[in-house]
């Protein structure tokens, strides 16, 4: 079944960034090939030899920010539809037949991509490959699929943001952190969007960013790049280019002024919370070297148990069970830097805003010391070595970047851009992003 | 000049709503007549022979809430734009011809509409008619002109927005308040988008919009019924239909679920200032009886010095400088009921809100009494016989509401469904819409 899946995929996908240092820095890292085929397809390559499986993926650089305004809710309506069938294949056909030889599928929506991935065995590779090809230009949709998928959607809605209060809240954040860019509007789309999207619509969203010179084809897994160029060539070489010219052009946000902030009292919120988001650049948007000093100050105040707000508010004065900070730097036009906190007992959520308030004065007056720079960047390169061993992760963080309209050099230097974030950079991205006009702070709260 | 003129405007012209009240009962009101051309073009003649003067506007269905995402300010640029002379006619002629024979000319933008007019005498009307059906359909702009003009609207957007604290905030609340319709795109533009507005971006919105039947010609004052009409078909009866429909298709809001407050502190402001704004429904888009009822509930609450908060703020205990309500519900999509208070002296400004808080809450829980009803709905009236002296409010009046695609008989009915509206009434849209999730709240703050 089709998955949605939200920005939530994507910190974890940063901290896959880190993978290639240990490719340069263990002779054991992916060789990654990338070639682009005549049609504009690009194709990336990752030998990993471990077990017999391969993992599939074609990312579409087209995500809900992409949709046109009112029609929200269009991509991932179109994430869904491709499982319906094709000129030459009946609906249920490709999932019947991965299923059938074991594998495994899914697609996820997002603001800036939408991705269709299989994992099977290499001897499958070329009939995944060919049941992909063939939805990428051969789509067909049915009236009375439209109307029976509608449903599956609106139902997706239900469970995953009507029917929690934070997902509610996150939803209200976003659309006050983002006035004018479409990061504003959920992927998933608003409910009344959503309601009236139509079969028209999915087919113009198709036709116009489903084609070869507007996606990347990642092939992870026990198979040689040879092979995959191969592969690649005779059966995705023939599908038509239908786009000349892919259109990113997204409304950009005003300068912020004011500070933001949003109050949700819901009678099944148990413990309250307190979020507080600036709007920041993203790695594609950023002046060189700020995403990566933006990624460090996130790790020094709230990555771990190690990171300030977690020693200070955790573990310190146990005013918190949780209390952090993140950096979602992995799209293609802003960034989000954030922290939360949920009090602990009857401690008073504006204690836990005040003591979060309090480090980041600090960090702005007293920037952070090179030791706990290093300590925290080293420990993101370890958190990473756990993480490259999952093959679909690897996929994943390939096609995210290409997806942006990034290369394999920006994953290759990422390390080396990291290592060279000296105590004064992190200091000065904090000084010039996290500035409360900047933001929006979101106070959770049980309904009294 | 043009004047760029934002919603400030339509609490003006919601008052003379009640002025065909007067026509009914004062046998001396304004018969009003309306013509449609055959291409179609509204034509609004309102006799005033008070004295040799007319007023001629033109209203074009069509202001910020239609523009292009990421091309605000283009609505306004255009009216600008609308002055630079034509196929036939030189830049700045028509304005030159009105100041030489003693008249006066304006022009303004507002989220659905855009008008132009001048004020003249009865022997010049049917020149300015001549110009300004001229320029409805010959339009020429040099992309010198482009460059120089858009540095006048830059500069009205400094002088307007950004030098003003109010003004930043409110356009930071509009934003909040309306996350998905166009309503929260400020009219003047966003200054990024405005620098990027292009000659191709106003002919584009020209060409879409400025139509005869997309247009209503309003002429009040010395001149007969028959003599305009007359001279409608005559000038305008010959320019040419360009658009065959016109879409007023904007993307709708979700329904709200997160209060949202906005503090903004800046050195320029002296005295602080609390307000509230809630979505609710326009003349055009409540339920029948709604809009009537919303404008009575401001009245009661804060319409003047005898309404409830001014008598407990201002004159009561003397907390507050200015304490009021007001309900906006002149907009084709979507009104705004607001709420304000600049406290006295040392007053807190949650003390002020608290106080309005206790208002609202009051109404909710035990409504309006019918002695308040009556003597708010009587103070509306007759605030509005003194509005009625002017012929201009009189022609804005007709040009607001046809432009909104409301009728003449929608004007004159309104006293009576205002008459109609009971102390329930009042009482349940209170209920209904005075929800804090529905709301926006806005603090402005001296810099400390």
């Amino acid at each position: 079944m089709p998955l949605f899946q939200r920005l939530c995929l994507l910190p974890v996908l940063l901290m896959l960034l880190a993978l290639p240092a240990m490719g340069k820095t263990a002779p054991d890292g992916p060789e990654v090939a990338l070639r682009t085929l005549a049609n504009g397809l690009q194709v990336v390559a990752i030998p990993d030899h471990r077990a017999p499986v391969v993992t599939h993926m074609v990312w579409y650089k087209a995500g809900s920010a992409d949709e046109p305004r009112g029609k929200s809710g269009i991509a991932h309506f179109l994430e869904h539809l491709m499982f319906k069938g094709t000129k030459k294949v009946p609906a249920g056909e490709f999932s019947r037949k991965v299923a059938e030889i074991g594998g495994q599928e899914n697609a996820f929506t997002s603001y800036d991509f939408t991705a269709y991935y299989q994992k099977v065995s290499p001897d499958a590779l070329e009939m995944v490959m060919g049941y992909e090809a063939d939805r990428m230009e051969n789509l067909v949709l049915a009236e009375d699929v439209i109307e029976t998928e509608k449903k599956v959607i609106l139902e997706e809605r239900r469970e995953r943001v009507d029917s929690s209060p934070g997902a509610i809240l996150d939803e209200a954040a976003d659309a006050a952190l983002f006035v004018n860019h479409p990061y504003g509007t959920p992927v998933i789309g608003w409910q009344h969007e959503m309601l009236a999207l139509t079969r028209d619509d999915a087919i113009a969203f198709y036709d116009r960013f489903y084609s070869p010179n507007n996606a990347v084809l990642v092939v992870a897994g026990d198979v040689d790049p040879k092979t995959v160029f191969a592969l690649a060539e005779k059966i995705y070489g023939g599908v038509t280019r239908r786009v000349a010219e892919i259109d990113h052009q997204r409304a950009a946000e005003p300068e912020p002024a004011v500070s933001r902030s949003l109050e949700y009292f819901d009678e099944r919120v148990t413990t309250p919370s307190f979020e507080r988001t600036y709007l920041v650049p993203s790695y594609m948007s950023a002046e060189p070297g700020e995403a990566e000093a933006l990624d460090l100050l996130s790790a020094v105040l709230g990555g771990s148990s190690s990171a300030r707000l977690y020693r200070k508010l955790v573990t310190g004065n146990e005013k918190a069970i949780s209390a952090g900070a993140w950096y979602q730097g992995t799209a293609r036009n802003l960034g989000k830097f954030g922290f939360y906190g949920r009090p602990r007992g009857d401690t008073a959520l504006d204690e836990i805003e005040a003591a979060i308030d309090a480090e980041i004065a600090d960090i702005i007056e007293n920037g952070v010391t090179q030791e706990e720079l290093d300590r925290q960047r080293n420990a993101l390169v370890k958190s990473v070595i756990f993480e490259r061993d999952s093959q679909t992760t690897l996929a994943q963080l390939y096609g995210t970047m290409l997806a942006l309209d990034g290369t394999i050099e920006d994953i290759a230097d990422w390390p080396e851009r990291l290592g060279r974030v000296t105590v004064d950079d992190v200091r000065d991205v904090a000084r010039k992003y996290l500035k409360k006009p900047r933001s929006v702070t979101t106070y959770l709260r049980p309904a009294s």
